[in-house]
């Protein structure tokens, strides 16, 4: 068994981003030299999301309007855990949108349908956070 | 390390419906040979959800009334997805249930509680849609 | 490849609790001997939860809120499951918070970043449940 591990980070401009990583996973695949295997990529802060779903910036903007429905940022004072921080939505927001993505490694690649893409979701940003990226097989 | 690897097709007549696809998971595994390891289990598509939970159809009905509150699919306007599509909703709702799974291989077995079964959740129906089935073990 | 299954068990003295597993966790990777691999965690039941999340009561006390607001309790008869049961915003409440998680195992250790804590989700509690831990990998 073979196994490969790589840190990205992602520092974003705004509080809120969502960022197509798929050619980031695809160049951490080939560097593994992973033929068939379990691909595990996940975020390692609890305030972001790794998921996957289209890339197309009108659902990017669905996504943003219906988690802000859901559990919406303001006012900062509606959350317990906004004593010292501002970011409780952020890790409720994480929660519906899933902390971690398994894929399947197939001939070396990324064994996907036609329109799936992996996309980091970050909810608290302007800062640098990280993401794991660690695949097993042969 | 063996690993294995199939397509399954679902064509649903309505546009949502959930389906218990554990015998044909069960089959996959029996057909992989393999008896310690993990399962994925994952849609190919992103309208569309692998997901673990009851065999009752109460509850199914539960389902499809609280993602219609949650994500409803109508008026399709208050979508930008949904300019050349109306399934904007069902990219929701999909997230809310889960592209996939992942399950334990015990004894050539899924290792399961009493109630767990998987489902395969159609949230944007009518044409033939796919979801992959990868064992990786021994 | 080697493998390794525990059951770990809970029973919570109230219906809904959120419960820090992480030591547990680490113990099981420890009495595995598996260096590099993946982590699979999961709830055995399909009314509680696995997920990761950050150590923090008061956000314990937000999620709490949030899950009653997305998927109230109360009134029972407002879902169908609620025939012979009156679990069924339990259901709906794991489905929210995840059924599993998928951790890195990289140098013994379960590879996490600074604020990635594991914990059960009880939404129906009060009598015995199981958590199931499997462990591939070298």
């Amino acid at each position: 068994m073979k196994s490969y591990r790589k840190e990205l980070r992602f520092n974003t401009k705004k509080r809120r981003e969502l960022i197509n990583i798929t050619p980031e996973i695809e160049n951490c695949l080939d560097e593994s030299g992973i033929k068939e295997g379990l691909l595990l990529c996940n975020a390692m802060h609890i305030t972001a999301s790794i998921f996957i779903n289209d890339n197309e910036s009108g659902l990017h903007d669905d996504f943003e309007k219906w988690l802000e429905k859901l559990a919406p940022e303001k006012p900062y004072s509606q959350y317990k855990h906004n004593g010292f921080e501002d970011n409780a939505d952020a890790h409720l927001k994480r929660t519906i949108m899933g902390r971690e993505v398994v894929v399947a490694i197939t001939n070396g690649k990324l064994d996907f349908g036609p329109w799936e893409q992996i996309f980091y979701g970050e909810f608290d940003g302007k800062r640098s956070k990280r993401v794991l990226v660690k695949i097993i097989g042969e």
